[in-house]
């Protein structure tokens, strides 16, 4: 098998499209004039998708979404904050251990995995506590695939007065995340999720303010947002030496995304995407997780088939061996797999995936679906 | 000009070698066999490299080598310890604003730019304050390109009994870093400069017990290598989402540097290029910032020409248009340029941009090139 023509079904890193990576074969050199406007043109092209333009800055951090995440909390949550995680899966477990480590004021609401986070139960938390200062909230927690209602999040948060920090390294790029509908303090994201990049760096916006107001909070110097944003903005250098080929890379998918359409376009491939998929796996006799109303079209997690004959890493690696990647599920209780939605995948990809695991199923003696 | 045959003459990121972005133009998927393997192959050659094997841990973690410095202190500088900063330019004025936002205990010894630090300045601070428990050298203070003399600064730390931390980050793969020598606590490095592979993680090596009485040191958790060299060794993943692309370069530029003849091999061609250079430039009349002997073999500075024709940033222009891109200077007082010898550059790619300097400089009606 080409090593170049692998799909991978991944809630990130995603595939990329061939220009993506050819965007990474030449050399950059860090403070000319070239690497500084293709600098200032990804930050420009991102704002705009964040419908930031004039109101918010965008701050690019090297490192993963998850450095992203914690340099957000590192930056907004002031030393005496306190923040609300709502804990269902993962990546809310992971914010947790982040303020555990900062030592910074935090507060757990912890739902079952697979269920969606409770405005409601939000607002009376907000409600009992006075303390809390900022919520966070993961968009999609990628471990189950589950979607938390962010714009009900959102409402509950401001009509409490209290601040809103957004995992959504998932999401960003397909989902509208307006900030004049969300009001949020701070917004984190990845390169190599809907924006179909690859990894090495982090995306952050905030309010202009917000960013002014956050100098000092930070307690590193590598994931001071604060502190980077004014160099963007006084220099339009990074502090630190920068990922070139991973910027470049980024340049050459914002293109493709802006050609693609932009947001509305890429979340209407992604559902088609899905629907392509759960159509292929529900026909076989797969049985997703959640209902099909609170997946989101960015992973779907599926239920192990019961049949004895079906092994996860066999499975894995027939799959693997016919050129499809897909993930195992994150779930503790549950055994399950995920099969992603995004990337530089078509609704044909999503079928012969499905195809494919159909087939491998069989091979293994697997003859009934159900979980 | 073809910008894949654009030559970088800068301290990092530098000039890679075509098949080191060729391994770019592939999708790995971070949770498959393939890419773990790749991790832990990458993690024995640069261990072999440090000399590490059995005794020591190499921890990768996404970001700069910044990064990597900032984790090597969050990690070894225990939250009570008081670090000793030699500050003789830029990286050790970072170390410095690493600490402060960190809220850990520091004290400076500042020396001139150009010049090395001392070992009797060293053991003169150790002597004064008992309370330092940690001294931090950078190796090559690439800001002027100065090389700090490490192994008398290793013995005067070890002589007094405190850990040594280095920043060696521009030296790692061509200068003799033996831990038996040098006794180091931790050690940081970068894959983007005498390893010549692309930016977007940074390296750090440290003898296991150290690693092991580390945990709960770190205030990031991002940041934290104590628990990202735990789980490399548990599970052989990286925690967070890694940078695929850029280990996969990695991962071929060891494979390049093993094919040279490793560390000594390499040494021996960035001091043929830097031979090359000086003896080209100081031919033509050109003055560098520092006595021969005080020049390390990554980056000369030289003394801008005092005719008053010459500019900056007209010159940088001309030579970049030519394929040949250098750096502006670090120093606060004197008016440099800078020339690296390191990267996947031969002799001859010296003598060239050699040759392109005096031209542009004619061009420019330069005829003194004087400072």
């Amino acid at each position: 098998m080409d090593k170049k023509s692998l799909r991978l079904y991944l809630p990130g890193p995603v595939t990329t499209d061939p220009r993506v990576r050819d965007a990474m074969t030449r050399d950059w050199g860090v403070w000319d004039e070239e690497f500084r406007s293709m600098t200032a043109q990804v930050r420009a092209q991102l704002l705009g998708l964040a419908c930031g333009e004039g109101s918010h800055g965008c701050v690019l951090v090297q490192g993963s979404g998850s450095f992203g995440v914690e340099a957000m909390v590192q930056t907004f949550l002031p030393r005496d904050g306190r923040l609300l995680i709502p804990v269902n899966g993962k990546y809310g477990e992971r914010i947790a251990t982040i303020c555990e480590k900062l030592g910074r004021g935090h507060s757990l609401l912890t739902v079952p995995e697979g269920t969606a986070v409770d405005p409601g139960a939000i607002d009376a938390a907000l409600a009992e506590d006075r303390d809390i200062s900022h919520v966070v909230v993961v968009h999609c927690e990628t471990s189950s695939g589950t979607l938390n209602p962010l714009d009900d999040i959102a409402r509950v948060t401001a009509d409490r007065g209290r601040k809103l920090l957004i995992d959504a390294v998932s999401t960003f790029g397909a989902f509208d995340l307006n900030p004049d509908k969300l009001g949020y303090d701070a917004l984190a994201t990845s390169p190599n999720k809907c924006l179909e990049g690859v990894p090495g760096c982090a995306i952050v916006f905030a309010p202009q303010d917000s960013l002014r107001a956050a100098l000092g909070n930070a307690q590193s110097h590598s994931l001071d947002l604060a502190d980077q944003w004014q160099q963007f903005e006084a220099t339009g250098q990074w502090r630190f030496t920068p990922p070139t080929f991973v910027v470049a890379a980024l340049a050459e998918a914002l293109r493709l995304h802006e050609a693609e359409g932009g947001n509305p376009a890429r979340l209407a491939r992604y559902q088609a995407n899905h629907a392509a998929l759960a159509e292929a796996m529900e026909g076989q006799g797969f049985v997703p997780l959640m209902d099909r109303a609170l997946q989101a079209p960015v992973v779907i997690s599926y239920r192990d088939p019961a049949d004895p004959n079906f092994k996860f890493t066999r499975f894995y690696t027939r799959l693997r061996d016919r050129g499809f990647m897909i993930y195992p599920g994150h779930l503790t209780d549950i055994p399950t797999f995920r099969v992603a939605c995004i990337g530089a995948l078509q609704p044909q990809d999503m079928r012969d995936v499905a195809a494919a695991i159909g087939e491998v199923c069989h091979e293994m003696g697997v003859t009934n679906f159900a979980p």
